[in-house]
């Protein structure tokens, strides 16, 4: 690192904020980067540092329709401005909400129930499938990750010091990669022998809680009869199967609104967080009316915060943009422009081993001596694209894939910066 | 009911709106009071119908600074507008509210970790006292409420349908009324015993968790020793101690900002929520270095939401309007003018059999021939109350409890209206 390189990075540590923030949160929370980002404002694809130094988001999924986009925040100020309450009272904007979005989703997923985040949102849908399998047992897949409550995180093997308890199984992902797809072709089986193994064990299974991006795993597109036979081996052992769209949602993958639209299949309850509010604490399980009524007969359902009119009118107005601006058709367009420039990237460094990629969903898995070695490649990736004003994440087991989820507004030209940005990055390492 | 009553009732009932509820929520929401109330605007402690009438508030504790506080709504504007992200970058705004929520507290809570309602703030509370004690083990009260999550459902007896585990234990609430306060007497006891009975069984403990103002068991204030004999008692159990004051705190007690200090313990983990961010889902966990360290040493947290930049304005706001505009000492004055009110309205009628309030958390007892009788008086007198404008509802294992819990601006003359309309209610129901 030059000089110059150097103070830049330390002016935009802010390391009095870094300090009061350790002070007052304690030493639990961690940041992204080397060195800590310090973020004051954001427009769209784009973020401003502290520094004064503009950045190009290519990571973040929850500003889905972009950062503080107009028509969000405009909603969110007049409903703010009006009524703010719960769901014991009746008020219109959330069951214009509830409508909408179940006017985005198959016909048989007819209840939208509503929640603060995607870990109440997989939370609720574990109590729900219990009820309606009688279960408990839930299989997931080795490196997911699916909240933060102590009933998700125990599903979330992907967070550090997490153990997976002994009535629940995990099975490998449906990776498409490593041995020339092998995982993807037995992923069916071993979700079946994970069931069979639950229940000759006494558990009775409850659920087949999936990602529809395999996103901690790794971020996998596995052939339709992959996840098909998964979810017809979970239906075959009584378990309820649940698509965890808090991350591949929203027109993430650009050839549909859900993820379980892309692999085809037809799942019990959906799951939703992150990018439904753009940013604003809002998330939503939907359901069958046969699967929700054993849950309906012993229980009730309120959540204070959990379908207000405020939260309501902010995800309102992210359905409405992502309409309205065609960002589906966005995400298809200069995702599969992603695509190919990555590709070429691919071809001219040797590091770049796998490309997976649907819409603006992208892992690109990196190699080092041993495949263990890509790790410390894609950190130092990360952190120099960062550097070069581009922000990425890591995601895999091995943390060398680097995960691209940029807002849905994401243009060719932004994707052309990351792809030589990315270009750059790796020359830069090599020497 | 005379006709132009029940003419008044329907066309309030909104029965489109209803019908379409039910059909995109699904019948597992309900809502308050025989005629459910649409409401379409809110401002300070009012809230109008989309019938035109204006309802007095005098039972959300959310709206905690008034509805639509303009500070609020132009803080949640104005940092909407500029940047919301969540906390694996730096941010201002999360960092200066954890510093201010600190001030209010004692001391030796040093640390805020924060989430996006009281039920996730309640489960992560879990999650370190489990982490600290090496214990499963949580002492409630009877018909507690404590959250909807998988975790804390199991903990809130008082939601139709739960059933506690057998490593949990209930103890009946420190009721200060019946049998002449016999239950607060024993309070400390019953925990004693109950932690003894758990270990005795096998399991050990990890947490007292009692709500500042017993909200569901019925709003009860005991003697202090009572409390601290508990919280002695969860300690001497190895058990760590939490206070819920999702409910409680934010200055609704009036003596002081949280429901502990009034009880004068010292708790190990404070529980945010509901008012925090005065209906904007934020909520917090406040702990002490030593408490959460084993679980800092084993996980990382990271809530998406928790402690988004806007959500931290709204949050900073209510704070800010809490001290500037003196509703601590309201919720003294304006409290304290209630009570005196409502004792008179008591010996008046003898439908009330107890009243038990500190600042603006009010309980008011009703009887009916026999005790169980109290339910069907009070879910008439919340009714009628609704219909003649003024907004309560009820709590306590029996139902016979007014929960009388307003805007922290209630003013002395909306608790005279409050009296006046109680009164005139309980007159009507003896005709």
């Amino acid at each position: 690192m030059s000089k110059s390189e150097l103070s830049q990075s330390s002016s935009n540590a802010a390391p009095s904020l870094i300090e009061r923030r350790r002070r007052a949160m304690g030493p639990v929370y961690a940041t992204f980067y080397d060195v800590p980002l310090h973020l004051v404002r954001g427009k769209g694809v784009w973020l401003e540092g502290a520094d004064g130094r503009r950045y190009l988001d290519a990571y973040n999924n929850v500003p889905s329709v972009g950062h503080c986009h107009p028509r969000v925040v405009a909603a969110l100020a007049a409903q703010a401005g009006r009524l703010n309450t719960h769901t014991r009272y009746l008020t219109e904007p959330v069951i214009e909400l509830a409508e909408k979005l179940l006017g985005t989703l198959p016909d048989h997923l007819e209840h939208a129930m509503f929640t603060c985040s995607g870990s109440e949102s997989n939370d609720l849908a574990l109590r729900i499938a219990m009820e309606a399998s009688g279960g408990r047992g839930v299989v997931i897949t080795r490196f997911a990750y699916h909240g933060n409550s102590l009933a998700t995180v125990e599903l979330s093997p992907a967070e550090r010091g997490v153990r997976l308890p002994d009535h629940h199984r995990a099975v490998d992902a449906p990776d498409t990669f490593t041995n020339a797809g092998q995982g993807a072709r037995t992923f069916a089986r071993s979700v079946a022998e994970a069931f069979a193994d639950m229940a000759a064990q006494g558990t009775r299974p409850a659920a087949l809680l999936i990602d529809s991006a395999f996103s901690s795993d790794g971020i996998y597109f596995p052939p339709r009869e992959a996840v098909q036979g998964a979810v017809d081996a979970a239906r075959a052992a009584g378990a309820v199967v649940i698509a965890d769209e808090v991350q591949s949602g929203f027109g993430r993958l650009g050839d549909a609104m859900w993820g379980f639209e892309v692999h085809g299949f037809r799942p019990d309850i959906v799951t939703l967080g992150k990018p439904m509010g753009a940013g604003h604490p809002v998330g939503a399980v939907v359901v069958t009316p046969e699967i929700v009524a054993p849950f309906t007969a012993r229980f009730g359902y309120f959540n204070t915060f959990g379908g207000n009119p405020v939260s309501a009118a902010a995800a309102i107005a992210v359905l409405d943009a992502i309409a309205d601006e065609g960002l589906l058709d966005n995400a298809r367009d200069a995702g599969g422009h992603m695509l190919s420039l990555l590709s070429e990237v691919a071809r001219q460094h040797a590091a770049i081993v796998n490309i997976r990629s649907r819409g603006l969903y992208t892992g690109v898995e990196l190699a080092g001596d041993e495949r263990r070695g890509g790790a410390d490649v894609a950190r130092r990736v990360v952190n120099e694209m960062c550097r070069r004003g581009v922000l990425i994440s890591l995601c895999g087991p091995n943390a060398n894939v680097l995960k691209i989820r940029p807002p849905l507004p994401f243009s060719r030209s932004n994707a052309e910066q990351l792809a030589q940005t990315l270009a750059a990055t790796l020359s830069s390492l090599q020497h």
